[in-house]
């Protein structure tokens, strides 16, 4: 299985190690090897074809910040993957919620040319699923996102795999580690804007938090599960949102009155879809304090069933990619 | 599709009506129609070279105890299976932790004989799982017993399909709704009698609770973690195994003194294989109170992710069974 690999960010180099460190697993488990064919980041690329060099790629990130040597000078990721024999596409590059972004052509790309596709990058999903879903339908193509949700909660192959005899009735859940955690310290008295600080101090929040505060991401992720687990056809425009910046600590000493604590909840079911900031009693699986994200998913014959897992992260992230690559090298050995 | 029910008792009624209610949705998740084959209970059996009649089977159940009108009169399973036209056999009967019973010779039949099976009988797994998997194997048919641990709380399928990228270093349960049940009536204060009689009453535990209390069900089920997770070739004898029914009101309150409680926590990994009442801190995801079900996994790359669910029941289990039995449809279709 060939892989090109677009995006060269923590993501990127955390599966590239993940995949060197996990060679013989993926053997035993696929019964063939998973090289990278190519890989790609904002200024450089490197493709090869026998198979990219992990330590190389890896090195040339330590020492110089890039992938590899050959310079992008214009050309597009699409033009690099046009020079590449490969099987599928790991799209890890940078999410944009405006347009979709470069994300969004290489997804649709590698689509229309028989690649399969991997992709952690919530933009295109949130903004153009039903289309990605037809044209994957269309050209035989495999379409998987495990890490775009949740990282390495499992959320979005367990709804639509393993509880594929249930109806979802709806997912309430926690899908942002950064807001989880401003909360949770909120909940001991600290202020949003110290706590928040604090967040950031520690590498949970970017130096721009806006996109995780404002419940931006919460809000892609609700999308992606409307469009997957619930077949709905909806897009980030559609979101009810309200992000966490303008919770006091006056409100979470009320709730404290009343056992509960404020969680940033998206919740989406067959016609609900939204993001808001909401009480929780303080004994409620939601209640979950840290940088865990935790989803509670209401079903119809089996009741509540609950996960939780660590959200994001480096190796988190990988290993949610490395499992749908390795669905899908298992799918394509059968057939 | 053709299945072929082996056992009538709640879980098997729990699948038959299971399949009416969701035939549009299984058609439309699989492409096909879901038919039983035959069906057989400890004293008769229904089989139709087109389709058995559901309503038919679960109105005789309902009228006169069995699921036909033709008595076993000394017939086998195997027997019945002979004389009937299907794709997969559904093991539903009676777990027998001592030899297997009639359920190890029914799969064993069916594996030889080119069907898949689908089981919920936790003995034939736990005694002969090596032998079994490789019957499946030799035979190209395929082997799934989601039900058989956790009833609707996903871990199987989950830790082989989902979280196929992870190594998994061990899982910690709870996996016996009964023993957690009388625990946590402990947790109040309770004696030990007296927290058993009220699970009696509410139809937690049997009348004969020994299969629960001593902890043999949860050995069962950390057996068949251990050979299809980890790979392990086990059985019940192997398990390191204590039941609660030595739990004293003295020991649970000497742990809440250090704000802890006891709970039945089933153990595996690559070299443990243990069943026993724990110290679990009351904060901590396995000092979950009532009958859910709930499991911590831990993993290489992604640290501790914890699922929980509702362990038994006739419509949770008969939901687990659906989804392996619509993982087996789609496969199918695609080769």
């Amino acid at each position: 299985m060939r892989v090109f690999l677009s995006g060269f960010g923590t993501v990127g180099q955390g599966l590239m190690e993940t995949v060197v460190i996990k060679k013989d697993l993926i053997r035993s488990l696929t019964g063939e090897e998973l090289v990278f064919a190519g890989a790609v980041d904002s200024k450089t690329y490197y493709i090869d074809p026998k198979e990219v060099c992990c330590f190389c790629a890896l090195g040339t990130k330590a020492s110089e910040g890039t992938v590899g040597h050959a310079k992008r000078d214009g050309k597009s990721v699409i033009d690099i993957m046009e020079q590449c024999e490969f099987d599928v596409l790991v799209e890890a590059g940078p999410t944009n919620i405006e347009d979709g972004g470069e994300g969004l052509a290489n997804i649709r790309w590698a689509l229309e040319h028989g690649k399969d596709v991997v992709t952690v990058n919530k933009g295109p999903l949130a903004l153009e699923f039903g289309a990605l879903r037809k044209l994957a339908e269309d050209n035989g193509c495999i379409l998987r996102f495990e890490g775009s949700v949740g990282g390495a909660m499992p959320i979005i192959n367990l709804c639509r795999e393993s509880l594929a005899g249930l109806r979802i009735k709806s997912i309430q859940g926690i899908f942002n580690g950064t807001c989880n955690y401003v909360l949770s310290r909120m909940d001991s008295g600290l202020p949003f804007e110290q706590a928040l600080k604090e967040a950031q101090q520690l590498g949970y929040a970017e130096a721009d938090p806006t996109y995780d505060i404002e419940g931006y991401d919460t809000a892609s992720k609700v999308v992606i599960l409307a469009n997957s687990v619930f077949g709905r056809d909806v897009t980030f425009k559609d979101v009810n949102l309200c992000g966490i910046s303008s919770v006091t600590p006056e409100a979470v000493a009320m709730a404290e009155e009343e056992g509960m604590v404020i969680r940033l909840i998206g919740e989406v079911s067959g016609t609900k879809l939204e993001v808001s900031p909401r009480l929780v009693p303080r004994n409620h699986p939601l209640a979950i304090p840290g940088t865990l994200n935790m989803a509670l998913i209401d079903t119809d014959m089996a009741g509540p069933i609950t996960v939780s897992g660590r959200g994001a992260g480096r190796k988190e992230t990988a290993a949610a990619i490395l499992s749908d690559l390795i669905a899908i090298a298992r799918q394509r050995k059968k057939e």
